[in-house]
């Protein structure tokens, strides 16, 4: 069994002793059965991975030991995930997946045919958390406030524009050879509107990319770009 | 509102009146509640897509005129799926993504380090036919029955493998430019097995690739995989 991986919102070093939150210590306590002495492998998203040692396990506290650095930080490269939140199994699905397939950051955004007016910011952000403990990183993705599309576009910088356009099916675009910034934009269950649509192909950082012949659910649209742009151009090659 | 569009699992012609069984009856008229009149989109996964309208509807009885085929029936490459069976909601997932993605037949398998030794293969062929219909395709992909992985392999032709092994992992190998027959092979949670790896390298049809420098829980693996394969190989070019 390899030790539990947990993250501490804090900066870690060598020689700290941790006391866990309530929800961290009954996992460790309770669910896996931790013991004084026993492995975990803790990370803080700032700094690194290290190793630590169960220093005290009751019911009332559970605390650790955080022992040597054994990983420094692994950054993910510099790509945003904007989508439309959709039903909420979908959302948590596609907060997980980023958080896996690597990207910084995770961006809900409000478009002219999301019902979606407002998230769980907290609770996606746990499950962002939990697919880093899971997949073995040391980095988080901060999950955003959701704000509406355009808003966002407003501000934009020369980041480019992954834009998901599910009109262009059936022309397979494939991404430029263009490093620095990028995000990828996942449209809402029922695509975007005419005048989101026209906004987003006119802007000079946008490259619109089809996924192919068939439908994709939002959900899985948003897994297959992040696929694309880590094995052409992130940190897969 | 897009017609409601519903696979049928007969051979469909124009002027056929077909009669619902009664899953589908239930969602069009309770659920969907259609009348007679109303346009609906049938396919059958061997002819094509049809125009037909609702030529009845109550509690007790709906059924259908066929009108024009619409669309030819469209297949995908020939790309199987070959996965082994995790927790039933990802495994349900795998199996929507597979049939979203254009796979042409999905196994699941049992291996070394898999738990599930039998699977209910009429809800997951439930899943890829609601994907299918879903997703605006007309072909559904067969689920197999689950056999076990070393025989499966027994038996193997010239098929291609692309054989997901996450010991490959920060080695981002491409598949290799051949056509033909391909099946993907996703592993458990747990991987596989010493021997099952051994074997799996030792095939010449395998091609060994890595999914990237984290490890992917075995659903995203699986639509990572289908996406590489379908835009470099597949129908998306």
């Amino acid at each position: 069994m390899p030790a539990p991986r947990l993250y501490l919102d804090r900066p870690l070093a060598p020689g700290q002793t941790v006391r866990l939150d309530p929800p961290q210590a009954h996992y460790l306590f309770s669910v896996m059965r931790r013991a004084p002495g026993d492995a975990v492998e803790v990370f803080d998203s700032r700094t690194g991975t290290y190793a630590a040692a169960v220093a005290e396990a009751s019911r009332k506290a559970v605390s650790l030991t955080v022992g040597d650095r054994t990983r420094p930080l692994r950054t993910p490269p510099d790509l945003w995930l904007v989508f439309a939140p959709i039903k909420k199994a979908r959302t948590d699905f596609i907060v997980e997946k980023a958080a896996e397939l690597g990207a910084c950051r995770i961006l809900p955004v409000q478009t002219d045919h999301t019902n979606a007016d407002r998230i769980r910011r907290d609770r996606l952000q746990a499950h962002a958390i939990e697919a880093a403990e899971q997949c073995g990183g040391n980095f988080v993705p901060e999950v955003a406030d959701i704000v509406r599309l355009s808003d966002l576009l407003d501000g934009w910088t020369d980041r480019r524009l992954m834009f998901c356009d599910e009109t262009l099916s059936g022309v397979f675009a494939a991404l430029p050879d263009e490093r620095g910034p990028w995000a990828i934009l996942i449209g809402p269950e029922g695509g975007f509107s005419d005048a989101e649509r026209a906004r987003l192909r006119a802007m000079p950082q946008s490259h619109p990319v089809s996924l192919g012949p068939r439908i994709l659910r939002a959900d899985t649209a948003a897994v297959a770009a992040l696929t694309l742009w880590q094995s052409t151009l992130g940190d897969w090659a």
